[in-house]
């Protein structure tokens, strides 16, 4: 029996009882004496190892004993179900093969390396327990978005990286040059910039066909060095025609839950790795989120609530207005809702140009869902669909109409509005992991100063 | 009945038989006289439209005459099914509401447009049935490649955009500027671009999880005006540690029949429109490679075919060093193979530094999968394993060993090999639909002198 996984293999260990078994993969332990050794093998399909069981005159016990952490080897041999030990079967082994040992100057050994010192080999890392599960679990995460899209009708819908559009009129983008400045590839006098959002250009598919989603790299050049922003990170944004605020946070809930749901049985392992080694309540955490139903609250009560705790914030100054910072969420998330929360009819102020602006003309039909830890998680919003209401917003916070008219022409061509949402996949991941630090759950993190390879 | 889509509907007509059925959708015909009224609407679902039929004392039909196409209506009836007409069912019309009405200028009425036209208009373009039909397939196969990786137990790797690592080390980059020139965001000096590859992120992922795949946007700054580049296009990158040439072929020609088989199950009406108004071959010639033994054959012996009609081409100087021109490319698949072909152990002067060098030391263990109409669909090739052979020929064409010294010591670290590809996923497109230009299988394209929105 070849080519099947270990992940498979250990999962379905029954079945396997006393079959013949051939793979290739990688040393994670090595350990035993001059009669019997056992070597723990990884081959990526999941956190755990497989144990092989050298034992017999067919092997060359001082070259096995020689093998580092982290080798290429090929083995065959016959599994035995182990029902008194910590693994449910191990490989005694019958042939094996080392392809390609490691140098003794390789970083990832039995001691434990702290992450701020695996950030430096963004190459290497992932052979450790703890990238692994990370980008096992956000692997699984990305395909059940994506089946989580395709199975409720969505298109999936690719906007242009590079874009002469600035989608949210503000934020500080990278510029794109070529070599040849005397003929710049797009044309001279052309700004192009890599897109902070594929919002403006998915509102344009979604009349058509009604539900599209994006998921694909954005940027942003902030020079913010905190634990939950990169300059390049990956975002998931469905536009829906026809929905409404209420609409869309039903679409944000339902997915998040189903998706985490997808993604924590197909993860046994690395989910008990998390708990063992992250956060002892992280899977507590999350079963309780999919399992209630999810709180919602007007800004002008969350407001409320941060005034009777405001000595608890650095920033006290609570009021009608007021931009939450990270704080407030967290304390929103994890205090008041103790789970996520969706907050919405913000003030139209700090929130962008395109919102559809509530009857009380000073709040927009918008929302926030923060979860505990992180903070904000998704920001969505009903899109304003009177042209004219449009228009006026964008040139208040000084969008020329010249550069957006595509856009507002839109809403003269069948647009009845549309409702949407984004949602920064690199937090998703750290949510579900419980990681918190951006630069972890990414395999080559760009943040400011900072680009490796 | 809500929220079916029209597809869901017209492809099991026969269930929803006397149901009452509610949706939102644009108008795309609208004919009758002042006492019944057709109008077709299409909701995005599917290239087919269902029809409405107003008729009785309710409706106004002055009104109903009025509405434009492109307009957003809300409608709610009973579904008859129609035996005897071109469509299976029709919607029996009860209540119905214009929600948002084009004006006169929308550009896309009953009279076909060209394809340059609506390259003008690329937020509008896909309300056509052509535009549609396309991004519906392009979408379902987007689908279809994470759910074959994903079937097979790749993990989904996102390489970085931005790097500071040249890949190919050839090849015109887009360079990453930000408006702060004092405090470049990555650090003074540092060139960054956006990537023109993600497969040597993916090789040091590929080591420890051993399948492993990318799906992104990459960039390349050529200036090449033809139908099939673009300067912004999604690849496919699968790289597979353990693998060997024959294995990646295998893997590259099952990848492509299963994607495409099913894309054609789930597009019954799609390629029924495309067998009619692009290509009338085209399903004929897709079964026929998805039913056919891939043809493989050495570029010694394509040389020799290429030589028997070497009158056909504009370059005829057909010698063992030849980089095969789209041409020659398309001549291998349309004439001597009749379906896709792979052409293995190239020269290695035209190839990548990190292929496979063979015994006879002057090819490489690479191989091109052309296609009929468009030439190269894949390229791949196994990894050069040996790091002085490696090193030595990264020197030969260039490279600096500091830049590349991380992707070097992979060899050094338990990296026995691996294999793997790329797909230019827009030219996949363009195969599997007929269309013959890339501008029209991706959104919003960005090619040399030109970027709309």
């Amino acid at each position: 029996m070849n080519n099947i996984s270990i992940k498979k293999l250990l999962e379905n260990s029954q079945e396997y009882s006393d079959s013949f078994y051939s793979t290739s993969a990688w040393v994670v332990a090595n350990r035993g004496n001059k009669k019997i050794r056992f070597i723990e093998i990884n081959d990526g399909s999941t956190v755990e190892n497989l144990q092989l069981t050298f034992k017999g005159e067919k092997f060359d016990f001082d070259i096995l004993d020689q093998i580092h952490l982290g080798a290429a080897i090929k083995v065959q041999g016959i599994i035995k179900l182990t029902p008194q030990a910590k693994q449910p079967l191990e490989l005694i082994a019958q042939e094996f093969e080392l392809l390609q040992d490691t140098d003794l100057d390789y970083p990832i050994q039995k001691q434990a390396i702290n992450v701020e010192t695996l950030r430096e080999i963004p190459h290497l890392r992932h052979r450790t327990s703890l990238i692994k599960t990370v980008m096992l679990i956000r692997s699984t995460l990305a395909l059940e978005v994506h089946k989580y899209f395709s199975d409720n009708g969505f298109l999936y819908f690719n906007a242009p990286i590079i874009t002469s559009n600035d989608g949210e009129g503000a934020g500080e983008t990278f510029e794109i040059s070529d070599s040849n400045s005397k003929n710049p590839f797009f044309g001279p006098n052309k700004k192009v910039t890599l897109g902070v959002t594929g919002q403006l250009h998915a509102e344009s598919y979604a009349v058509g066909f009604k539900k599209v989603y994006t998921f694909a790299p954005t940027f942003r050049a902030e020079h913010s060095n905190t634990k939950k922003h990169a300059a390049e990170f990956w975002m998931i944004e469905p536009e829906v025609a026809f929905y409404e605020l209420k609409d869309v946070i039903n679409l944000a809930d339902d997915f998040l839950k189903t998706i985490i749901r997808n993604t924590i049985k197909k993860h046994p392992a690395e989910f008990k790795f998390l708990t063992e080694n992250v956060d002892q309540n992280l899977l507590n955490n999350l079963n309780h989120f999919i399992n209630t139903k999810l709180t919602i609250i007007d800004y002008a009560d969350a407001l409320k609530e941060l005034e009777k705790v405001k000595d608890r914030f650095e920033d006290q100054n609570i009021h009608f207005g007021l931009d939450f910072g990270t704080e407030h969420e967290k304390y929103l998330a994890a205090e008041v809702a103790k789970g996520p929360i969706a907050v919405i009819n913000f003030p139209k102020e700090f929130k962008a140009f395109y919102m559809h602006q509530n009857q009380d003309n000073r709040t927009v039909a918008a929302f926030d869902l923060l979860v505990p830890g992180i903070g904000e998680l998704i920001g969505g919003s009903q899109r304003e669909v009177i042209f004219d209401k449009l228009l006026n917003r964008a040139k208040e916070v000084g969008i020329s109409q010249e550069e957006l008219q595509w856009y507002l022409d839109l809403r003269r061509f069948g647009d009845s509005g549309s409702s949407g949402f984004g949602v920064g996949f690199e937090r998703l991941v750290m949510y579900v992991t419980g990681v918190d630090n951006i630069r972890d759950v990414i395999p080559y993190p760009r943040t400011s100063g900072n680009i490796k390879m």
